[in-house]
């Protein structure tokens, strides 16, 4: 792989994409919104320039290939997500994109194409802080996308999912019909580079990985805590419905089982990620009678998921009992653990071997839209790169020679896939 | 006391000023800002109409009082404020300017003046839902604001209050120069009707009752919890830095400490009115690495208050060393409690006796303008009303006739002062 060439040609994709993102502090590439699509737009006058086909898929997402083969032919697919979270990283996501870009210069250049052709996926609305659902556009693919999905609202402007899709030319009669959008039996693979989304690797100084599986979660979105508001100063502990304090002792119930689940060995993550006293009647002098957040658990085991999730509930259940407040959920959104395909992951490892690549096999803390496809029955696999400073924030980072090392991986492995 | 005439002038009183600052929800009448200036005009209106002189003090306080009264006149004050919380409820603190009003409309009515002049106050921000701090009218008086607090903003605006309160004519450059605006030898005595704002009389069955102190308070509006934020799904516990499982543990050792003092019968309560993670980065999937949120301690003692606060500023460093968070304090601000004059109090409880109203000597929960006048040295007396629903919300409620008893026995004592 002539990386010399391919180099600079990756560094700047990303210099000019997180150019035309950046919000001021980090980029914010919103998921069907501006960004996202001045995004899709440069990558796409970047291939058509190169002499790729590049068209989009009816659920609005990018694919890019070489405009000889055939539409009928068995592809491998390659791709990763082109939108980020608010002032993220420039990385999470578009690396995957750009990886599969350079598989395809690379190809085109050696004029070894791969067995199987290779086509590329830039995957829309992938990331749920945007409308609250994560993997849309692998998930309207997937004929996956629910009535109750299409109505979610987006964070700042308040539109509709629905619309938004509709704005860049999804075919909405089809995804609201749930309509398999593709004929999954036609995808031999489908492959993702990612940045590690954690601290193992960095720690580990492994530059690259290969991903065995992935962690599903369950999730609420808006949980409702609602007591009674009153004045500060007035109320003695023991007539107060205090929401705050309520929510308060839920967080540190769960904090407490969540410990003692690790000391036997589960595989968990918790967290709060939006908390809220209700700003248009809060003050410093008023018991909070209403509290809003988000719920999200996350592990490798689904059975882990479903009990934690139920013991969450019985603390709702007692806190409400005890502090005089009432917990009301929106709908429980569920993201199933994926396994990755063991003979991708054999392969992989192999191309690491051989190229000298230092790595290791790894689970992924995160999801990704290959959990998508391998939960579809499309044979799956994932290489991670490392990063320092986790992501979903702007102090995100990917050394491009790791980038180099991981895109060499793939480029590898999608040779040898018969 | 000719209440048959008065009764429907105050309930007419109330309803019109409700209907002024209605906000959809309940009123706002922010402090010196656009309602609480209509409150005041409407007030100065009514009491001109009436006959009354109506004046600003240099703090731009409501003044009324009889024309003739001489301006050196030693002088009974009687008042409370005229701005509420946000969404709040119509008769905390307006009662207790209506009641000063129909106490000036019965010695007119009646021809029977007090033997020393009665002025009615209606101060201005009183409320420290706006600017973050309480007691700005009265405290502008006494010359206790600092620069700190003139360089407050409003919650919402963004303006400062020393902008504000220049806009309402207040004399900025005495304010700035923390001089007393009045001499505090000729006010023989300050007294405050105000609704209770806590449950307890309403569980007693107390149509008034009589203070005997005011609970003091320590508070930061804003204290803030800096962690790191980062991807939910792939970072262990071991290495979060989460700040609002850190904000939790907070609330929950200060809940836990709170009970303990309780059982030992100390007066205390605690409240953290606002919190909220960060909303320009916030995300479900998103580990907080940022949270704000307020902080109050109330008591009757100021020994207790102090060490409730070292035990809580104890507890964020420790949670800080366990958590890997950082806590950041914004200017402490202390309202300190205050004893109700006993001479005014035995006057207020025999009036009560000799009208047959049932009572009780009662510490008030909430703070008030009446606290600042007795820390200045003025003897001051309180008059609370029975109250449903608590208050610092629209529910707020008050049976007029229970109203009425309260300024029965205001009247009679303001009568009775030498």
């Amino acid at each position: 792989m002539d990386t010399k060439t391919l180099r600079p040609i990756a560094e700047k994709l990303f210099d000019d994409i997180r150019a035309l993102s950046f919000d001021g502090v980090g980029v914010s590439r919103d998921s069907y919104g501006t960004k996202e699509t001045a995004t899709a737009d440069f990558l796409r006058a970047f291939a058509t320039d190169a002499g790729f086909k590049v068209s989009a898929d009816r659920a609005g997402n990018l694919v890019i290939g070489f405009a000889d083969t055939p539409a009928d032919a068995p592809t491998i697919w390659c791709g990763s997500h082109i939108d980020s979270v608010p002032q993220g990283g420039n990385f999470d996501g578009l690396a995957g994109v750009v990886a599969g870009l350079l598989c395809l210069l690379e190809q085109q250049r050696s004029g070894v194409r791969s067995p199987i052709p290779l086509q590329v996926l830039g995957f829309r609305g992938e990331e749920s802080a945007w409308f609250g659902k994560a993997y849309v556009g692998s998930g309207a693919l997937l004929g996956q996308l629910e009535a109750e999905d299409l109505a979610l609202r987006h964070r700042d402007s308040g539109e509709t999912l629905g619309q938004c899709m509709e704005r860049i030319g999804a075919d909405m009669e089809a995804i609201a019909a749930q309509r398999l959008l593709f004929d999954p039996k036609k995808v031999r693979a489908f492959l993702e580079l990612h940045i590690e989304q954690g601290p193992v690797m960095e720690a580990r100084k492994l530059p690259v990985a290969v991903v065995s599986g992935i962690r599903g979660n369950i999730r609420h979105n808006h949980v409702q805590c609602f007591g009674a508001s009153g004045h500060s100063g007035a109320i003695p502990r023991w007539l107060r419905r205090d929401a705050m304090f309520a929510v308060a002792d839920l967080i540190m119930r769960v904090d407490e089982h969540w410990s003692e689940l690790l000391e036997r060995g589960t595989d968990l993550v918790v967290t709060t990620g939006m908390l809220s006293t209700n700003a248009a009647e809060h003050a410093a002098s008023r018991i909070p009678g209403h509290v809003k957040f988000s719920f999200e658990v996350r592990s490798k085991s689904i059975d882990t998921l479903e009990a934690f999730y139920q013991l969450m509930r019985a603390e709702c259940t007692a806190i409400s009992r005890e502090r005089q407040v009432r917990f009301e959920f929106d709908r429980r959104i569920l993201s199933s653990p994926a396994t990755m395909d063991p003979s991708l992951c054999t392969l992989l490892s192999k191309v690491c071997t051989e190229l000298g690549t230092p790595f290791e096999v790894l689970p992924s803390g995160a999801g990704h839209d290959a959990s998508m496809f391998a939960n579809a029955g499309i044979p799956s696999g994932m290489v991670f790169v490392r990063n320092q400073n986790g992501s979903h924030n702007p102090e995100e980072a990917m050394d491009i020679g790791d980038f180099m090392a991981g895109v060499q991986v793939l480029h590898q492995g999608i040779q040898e896939i018969r």
